[in-house]
């Protein structure tokens, strides 16, 4: 008899197990019911399709559904929504797109439902010219209302927003744009708005942009969203938009109101777990998909993957949720090797995270948090350097600002969060490594590390912040700059 | 009473641990010998310097002998050559600038006498317009006689090669450059000529620039100078320069004779270990001064650091030559530190070296090649593969080569070369940091590195590389394409 491996959600960590499980084991049949019409798309890339570096919202898409079908031999049934999981009979029941129903058995289940963006409770939220950039449509209809042309649509797969496209077209582009949320989207956003000549007003509840990096990061960023003429506007809730005949007028906050023609809501994502949580599926502390090193959940054959479960941190060995691309890619690429017989771990994550910001890259990875920190039994400490980015003599370089947080009993790193405007996002990578390794600062201090000239000092900005901070532990002096002890010296 | 520490050589080792120690025992004295000139000096800036990046070669000091003498109160002696160690009465003597004898005691001393250039058996090699990048005066009688331009020289410290640059003055500047050794240096000296308008050809006696590299990466680095219209001779010995009027007019091989008016030879450094050997202080097997985990010689009380000492290599643990600025500033900080009173590990050094080849950046660690892994006891297997240095749909990327050496019985990792346009460099300092804990090839292909469209796919490189590399302990098939299983997908 075939196995049947069903899988309910058909973005990364859906479509990463069924791949793999039908390349390992071609005899399994592999149904994955996906209730929209996209699968295997890069929503990271949105903001740059808004922007218009990346010409059409197909070129996000890595496989095709017809590729899958017809190349992979899976079964991928679009617009069919899974509404319930039996997990006595195993069995899955849900809705297809002319309302009929539909029934499937499984012999192993993934649930890879993702995750859904946040909406705060503002009124106006349904005039026109508010959205969130929550899926694939929802990016090309921004794109489509900040220029104001409606671009050809190649596929008839294609319906959700083409009557809100329409009542568009009636009005004006934009000029100015309000978007609600801080953290990467906004961020990336506001470039993209940016570069199609629209004035940028940026609204953050808390005190800090990337609430997740730190403060003395945060303001680096911030600073520098300034300079490019975004209105960065922090402890600043937006509680109501204001709407003329329909249409976004303005946003208020507490102290201020600002007329705005658009709006955007990034206030972050919760994970789709209503599905599993009607099947009596454990949902972990933090409100997301429990699972165990395999990402199996709490029934009998069914695992979890991707936006809408938990992963174990990496420092914490805690559940923490951390939607990002990369750990719904690896989960469901390790489960599809699980369900076909090579039962394989699916890894912590470490939560690292990456943006870029007009001329500056930001990353963070690990716990910078000391209220997370503290939570966990650590004593944090946290100190912040600043370093070049090229042997001082070389031209071109630039300060890279880097945050590190250790556990003062131990010396163990805890996080790290880095800004600057080259070599940010790769340098993270060894902190990454170093928390996977369960470094101390020293081991860090220690770390033979590639100098060259064009790409760092002698000392790379790592080496200082990892020492500063490890003499911090025993209250030797605070800072030591690179002309002062560490030259820049000899052969490379 | 007063504590001696001596130091023979003013570089990064020397001035490293001359500043910790009078930093953190002030009542020290501590007296440095330099036979030279320069202290403290970035030679590795010099072919930048030479291209016309770097202003003037004075630029390249980051702390001057007058800051070090009147800020520091290091007793800096410059152009004191130390010939001598008497380890039982514990003194250094030698010659100053005029043929006078020293002689000082010391109760610790650390010997960073550096290394020298290489300089292979070549008749010819007296000839005008043949040169070593061997030293800062060096360094800049290359740039004057590129450029033909006699430069104002600040300080009347300066002599050397005065004579030499008036006869260089008598012959026009050149136009065609020989380069002899296809290392490092070579390299970015082929950077530096051709910006300055000259016609380069770099001959390497082996079958591959960048030796320690493996022929994978070298070979992308060898085409990309032909594509900047350098001559690459490989597997060309140089055996003789010829000459004219003495100057020089051509170099052979033994194939070819190819007219050039200007030679740099850049065969490797060995270290200086005259002195250390001479006052029978243990050689180790490399030809560098043995030294255990502080840095200490066979003779008590003395220490060696820099380019003249062997240096425990990160994955052998064995003694390895890796004449290194980071670990000349590393060690000679350490040895600052445990002369007065605080005993510090040097630490190992995993080898790591970056290059910049004109739009290249090439680095590699660790042990990339099989016969130097099969000497230590290793079973090595090396795999490379080839991915985008961005997302895929995302402008600009370009493709990275990586090649990974691992042990086929324990998987542990042993090396990493890469090459490519960008985010080379720190890329690599991850596989540096997996080195460092010792990781398989397994713990680095669940690495939680950072992803974001503009720096990676979300597969970064790094984890495509082990990731087939582990496939290939097993033989699963080789090569598996981001497009294939790893998608580049979800929010980020």
């Amino acid at each position: 008899m075939t196995e049947k491996f069903v899988v309910i959600g058909g973005d990364a960590a859906g479509m990463s197990a069924a791949s793999k499980a039908k390349r390992d084991a071609p005899d399994t049949d592999v149904i994955v019911f996906e209730r929209g019409e996209w699968v295997a798309y890069g929503a990271c890339g949105l903001p740059y399709y808004i922007k218009g570096d990346i010409e059409t919202v197909d070129d996000l898409v890595s496989v095709t559904p017809s590729e899958f079908i017809n190349e992979r031999d899976i079964d991928l049934r679009l617009k069919q929504e899974a509404t319930t999981i039996d997990t006595e009979s195993q069995t899955v029941s849900g809705i297809g797109p002319d309302g009929e129903q539909f029934e499937q058995a499984y012999d192993t289940l993934l649930i890879a439902t993702g995750a859904h963006a946040v909406l705060p409770e503002i009124t106006g939220r349904d005039l026109n010219g508010v959205f969130t950039l929550h899926s694939m449509s929802a990016g090309r209809d921004i794109r489509e209302y900040v220029t104001g042309a409606r671009s050809e649509r190649g596929s008839g797969l294609h319906d959700g927003s083409g009557t809100a496209v329409q009542q568009y077209l009636d009005v004006q582009p934009p000029e100015t744009v309000a978007l609600v949320g801080g953290g990467y989207i906004g961020i990336e956003l506001a470039e993209a708005f940016v570069a199609n000549e629209m004035t940028v007003e940026l609204f953050q509840r808390g005190s800090h942009l990337l609430s997740d990096f730190g403060e003395a990061i945060a303001s680096k960023v911030e600073s520098h969203l300034r300079d490019q003429d975004v209105g960065v506007h922090l402890d600043s809730e937006v509680t109501e938009i204001v709407g003329g005949e329909g249409n976004v007028t303005a946003v208020r906050t507490a102290n201020t109101e600002v007329d705005v023609d658009m709006v955007v809501i990034g206030a972050g994502v919760r994970p789709n777990v209503s599905v599993a949580q009607n099947a009596n599926i454990e949902i972990g502390p933090t409100g997301a998909i429990a699972t165990d090193e395999y990402g199996r959940t709490s029934a009998s054959n069914v695992f979890a993957a991707g936006d809408c479960a938990e992963v174990d941190g990496v420092v914490s060995g805690e559940p923490i949720y951390a939607p990002l691309a990369l750990t719904a890619n690896r989960h469901g690429r390790a489960i599809g090797q699980t369900v076909t017989g090579n039962p394989t771990v699916v890894g912590p994550a470490a939560g690292t995270a990456a943006v870029k910001a007009f001329d500056l890259e930001a990353a963070t990875t690990g716990i910078v948090d000391h209220g997370d920190a503290e939570e966990l039994g650590f004593n944090p400490i946290t100190n912040t350097i600043e370093a070049g980015s090229r042997a001082g003599y070389y031209p071109g370089g630039s300060p890279i600002t880097i945050s590190l947080t250790a556990d003062r009993e131990t010396g163990r790193l805890l996080g790290a969060s880095m800004v600057g405007k080259e070599g940010v996002v790769h340098r993270i990578n060894s902190i990454v490594t170093a928390l996977h390794a369960g470094m101390t600062t020293t081991d860090v201090e220690y770390l033979d590390l590639a100098y060259a000239p064009p790409f760092s000092p002698t000392w790379d900005p790592i080496l200082v912040a990892a020492k500063v901070l490890n003499g911090q532990f025993d209250n030797e002096p605070v800072v030591e700059t690179e002309s002062d002890e560490m030259f820049d010296s000899t052969w490379n």
